[in-house]
């Protein structure tokens, strides 16, 4: 068998997240049935992590198994006549046996956009979260830079029914290596690179920063957020169509 | 009664055209039924002219007669608020009785966007034809000249089933100000100005043009091909996802 990393780009938002359902439309199921249509085997991609419904991804990567002899360049091509527009398989590469997208991760990066102006283009209404009311970026600035380092982010991790039933033990500590906001024509954008991100994570941390762009919460209150462990303690969840996945390193 | 002028943006791709139709998501019904929500009166707001299904716009003009004394900037906003985010109202004016949306109308402008990388980014593929196949630029820029000026464009008028019903006699004379393309970085974009157009007039240059950029066709022929009278002389209709009506003048 030849161990495959095929790293994918889509526009999530008509679909119910990565992982396969039955009946649903999804990243993990489309791209499975897509290679069994090419090679004629039944696999099923294991993502670098699962991005929720209506998330998009520049970047995502899978690894998965496959006996077929095709070579990589003909199997992007041959994946990408067959699957929508909404997918696109930018590179496979053949990988050695233990290379597992998950597992072998050692850092992703994840941004998410804000449309700040009053009407909100049709053409960005898919990839941006609208939110036209006054927010104090130097607040947010402050407050972005508060997570940055290794902390216990149990207080920005949504209960994921399905984790929680599956692992025993569970370790919310992860590490952010970056963390910061950037101020385009209109819109603003926040970048996350980190060792690797809870369930809603991203969308937690953004939903409590804008309550200190609001001035509801304080920068400093970032700080005693993450120390109560307590997903009360924080803020909302932003939307997901704002998200998208940018690149997992290895 | 109070004339309204009413400009929105709409990304097309998910509706079946302008023209209202029973059980299927158009834009004037959507339209139809957000402006009854808001003011209580059932109207049929006119376009400048219908757009196909698929096709977007940056900024499609329309008229209607309501009585409600709401004022313009409030029922912008009202509007956007019970609008889908794929269709946005981006201003409203009081105009004289007599403005109608097409009737009124001088002067179109249009765009087509072809996307010429291997790989069309899933964020792009709503709103540009991927055509990753070798194009001379420069037939194609001689070619779009032929059509600017006075013209009969029967032979890129495609049989409008609905219109030749409703009128008795025909005339496909339209005058051309402008005709361009231009180029991007991974796009080639046509602009195209114009006193009118005819059903898919649009799509079927675009489509005739795309065969000059091949070779089948050279740039003479588009002068033939206007003589002929014909739409069996013309290349084919371009899909209607990489269309935009930019502008209507009055």
């Amino acid at each position: 068998m030849r161990n495959l990393k095929i790293v994918l780009a889509y526009d999530g938002f008509d679909f119910r997240g990565w992982q396969v359902q039955p009946d649903q439309p999804t990243i993990q199921g489309t791209l499975a049935e897509c290679i069994e249509r090419v090679t004629g085997e039944k696999v099923l991609p294991q993502g670098s992590g699962r991005t929720d419904a209506g998330v998009h991804a520049l970047a995502q990567v899978t690894s998965c198994a496959i006996a077929s002899p095709i070579p990589v360049n003909n199997l992007v091509k041959a994946l990408n006549d067959v699957l929508p527009a909404a997918i696109r398989i930018l590179e496979i590469q053949e990988v050695a046996p233990d290379f597992h997208a998950r597992a072998s991760a050692t850092a992703k990066t994840y941004r998410y956009r804000i449309f700040r102006g009053d009407i909100c283009p049709p053409f960005l209404a898919r990839y941006v979260y609208h939110h036209p009311f006054p927010l104090s970026e130097d607040a947010l600035f402050l407050a972005s830079d508060r997570v940055v380092g290794k902390h216990d982010f149990t207080s920005f991790a949504s209960v994921d029914p399905e984790r929680a039933a599956k692992d025993g033990e569970v370790n919310n500590v992860r590490t952010i290596f970056s963390s910061a906001w950037h101020l385009g024509e209109e819109e603003l954008v926040y970048t996350v690179r980190g060792s690797g991100f809870l369930h809603h994570m991203v969308r937690n941390l953004v939903g409590t920063f804008l309550l200190v762009g609001k001035g509801t919460l304080s920068p400093n209150d970032i700080t005693r957020i993450l120390k109560a462990c307590s997903r009360s303690a924080a803020g909302p969840t932003a939307p997901a169509h704002g998200l998208f996945l940018v690149k997992v390193e290895y």
